[in-house]
């Protein structure tokens, strides 16, 4: 591990961060700064005072990608401001333009009032072709993007929700293939109440599965439980634990067919998972101490495990999801990536697994696989033009 | 024309704008991932929250700039909004990239509400190790300006105030050594009032110039002129114009020794330039047309001729300043470019140009001349060293 740690720390300081910004064009004479600078660039700028939508066509808006953060809630490390999340945002834009050729920037905000947050990501917007949230505490992250899809006319997409959302839905649909057990009937038990949670929760339910419980610290959310609740929390106490159970985790896990953990390392007990229905899913994605190891899971008769980790099969992982969302929503210049387009990406995924090559330990693509930003982004653009999302011409 | 024209356009739109974004290390496979992105980027956040000047060393703020516009004074656009103007700041990125190994990122804001437009540079400055303000409209660029600087602890720079300043002084100085004038004594008429005007008059007051006038659209400024006045020109006319004229542009040129234009083309006439003194120096630098043609200065008898335009001699660029400006900040982890630091910077260009090279059609070094960035952020970095700004360890 200390060897590990050291050379990603050297590796930050030998190259003071990750990312350049270079030209596309010769900068070498008079004539070349005549064409990308003064006097040539007036006649891009006054194309897109006549027809504002040319910016796609002149400049870098269209393959752009703004990744802001606040820096409240960064990776397992919790408020820690924007200087001190820069490093990620760095590496996240890396993964964009590495899986999706898509240029992107960090943008970390001094500043964590929503009300700013919003105003601000809006006001810079006129650079960039789609907005990324990341590392955004809930519930704030919710009204955060709820906002600004409403008021940017680019895509706003916050990655923690949805990316993680996505790739747990694809990895599910594929794992019931497996255990040959029906939407409709599985009982999930998701453990976390954060972005992740809410949002797998909210996919899940679109997707088609019927029984649902949600947990946080306080145990199984419902309809009018007296504390700990926020409105994203009584917006799914709405559609989930429709026969109103409360309890604690280790209640809810009576019965259950699925367990998606976007929680703490551990948590998952031998006597919790002993009172899941036989054939049982676990997905434990926690960081970097998943809620139950996967051996362990094994060992007490889980039959699919998935986790956050590249050094253990079925990693959900949001690169499988993120740059082809991108990729699909730029392609087509759409304004929003609605839940079709969310719909679209996870059925994409689960799609890169042929029902011949599927198996317990292969129910999520690689990361490095060369055919998943394609195939996403198509399935995205598709659904974008099928649905009532606007496209810029 | 028509040809230039057409290939700035094609070259836009075949490159779809002309900046990148580039990682500069590898994203090959797990192991890469894992040490640019999770988990081993939790070590650099870990060591910037202990340490947060470390954002400096393991991260891009230390060599990146932010280039902001609102749109609202675009070239000779004038107020054509935040897309419109996006071609023109990413050229200036690349500027920086090419001149100074700057990675450079443009900023358009789809406000020009001055107060909202401090605060949100304010909040996106954590990512940024300078501000370039650019293309603002005069007079709100200098509260802009004023504000940002004692609000951000990084470098905040508007260059077409004092980038042009800092350019026309250097040539100032070297063309009074051709005509053997002395600084205290040369009488010099600035016309435009604008965001460069303002700031030539300032920095040529603080070089050491005594005799200088100000006119803009309504004729010379004086203090308490009762039309057409605003904070910054009630300051100038505090410092300008001590012998109190009042009159028009043709009122001024009588016993000037140099006129300096950034205003509109062709305003000098023959009738102006014959009331000039002997040996008279005219920067004519409103773009892309002159205040008066360089050919006929020279036949009314004008000495030294400077332009805004790279096909005259005497080019006054911004290029040769912004730069090194910015590179000397970085490299010293300056908090602010304060006075001494640009005047260093006007004096390192003005020193570039020998005695035995200099001469009526080389007083300004060319804007390819590569010993000049090192030469002007050296100056600039002792300056910074050796002022009261303060340095971020």
């Amino acid at each position: 591990m200390v060897k590990t740690i050291s050379s990603a720390l050297e590796m930050h300081l030998i190259n003071k961060g990750k990312m350049e910004i270079l030209s596309k064009v010769p900068l070498e004479n008079n004539a070349d700064l005549s064409l990308a600078y003064s006097p040539g660039v007036a006649e891009p700028c006054i194309e897109i005072v006549k027809n504002p939508s040319a910016v796609y066509d002149y400049t870098i808006k269209g393959n752009l990608v703004a990744i802001v953060t606040d820096g409240s809630a960064v990776l397992g490390l919790g408020n820690i401001g924007p200087e001190a999340a820069l490093p990620v945002m760095e590496g996240k834009a890396l993964l964009l333009k590495k899986f999706a050729n898509i240029d992107a920037f960090p943008i970390c905000l001094d500043t964590q009032d929503v009300d700013e947050i919003v105003r601000i990501v809006k006001a810079i917007s006129p650079t960039f072709g789609g907005i990324n949230l990341e590392d955004i505490s809930a519930p704030r992250c919710f009204e955060i993007e709820q906002r600004l899809r409403k008021e940017c006319n680019i895509p706003v997409f916050h990655d923690d929700q949805h990316g993680t959302a996505i790739v747990v839905g694809a990895g599910l649909i594929n794992a019931l293939k497996i255990v040959k057990k029906k939407m409709s009937e599985v009982r999930i038990v998701v453990n976390g109440a954060g972005a992740a949670g809410i949002s797998i929760v909210n996919l899940l339910n679109k997707i088609g599965f019927k029984h649902i419980m949600l947990c946080d610290s306080k145990g199984i959310i419902y309809k009018g439980r007296p504390d700990g609740m926020n409105p994203a929390k009584d917006a799914i106490a709405e559609k989930t634990n429709l026969s109103h159970r409360s309890g604690s985790l280790f209640d809810a896990m009576s019965g259950a067919d699925v367990f998606i953990g976007v929680s703490v390392g551990n948590i998952l007990t031998k006597e919790m998972v002993d009172r899941m229905n036989v054939d049982s899913i676990v997905f434990a994605l926690a960081n970097p101490t998943p809620e139950i190891m996967p051996d362990l899971a094994k060992e007490y008769g889980v039959r699919v495990v998935a986790t956050g980790r590249s050094d253990f099969p079925n990693q959900v992982n949001n690169v499988l999801a993120f740059p082809g969302i991108f990729r699909g929503a730029l392609n087509v210049r759409a304004t929003d990536i609605n839940e079709s387009m969310k719909l679209a990406a996870t059925y994409a995924i689960a799609s890169l697994i042929d029902e011949d090559d599927l198996s317990e330990d292969y129910i999520i693509p690689n990361a490095f696989d060369k055919r998943i930003t394609k195939v996403v982004a198509d399935a995205v653009s598709q659904a974008a033009v099928q649905s009532d999302v606007a496209l810029l011409k």
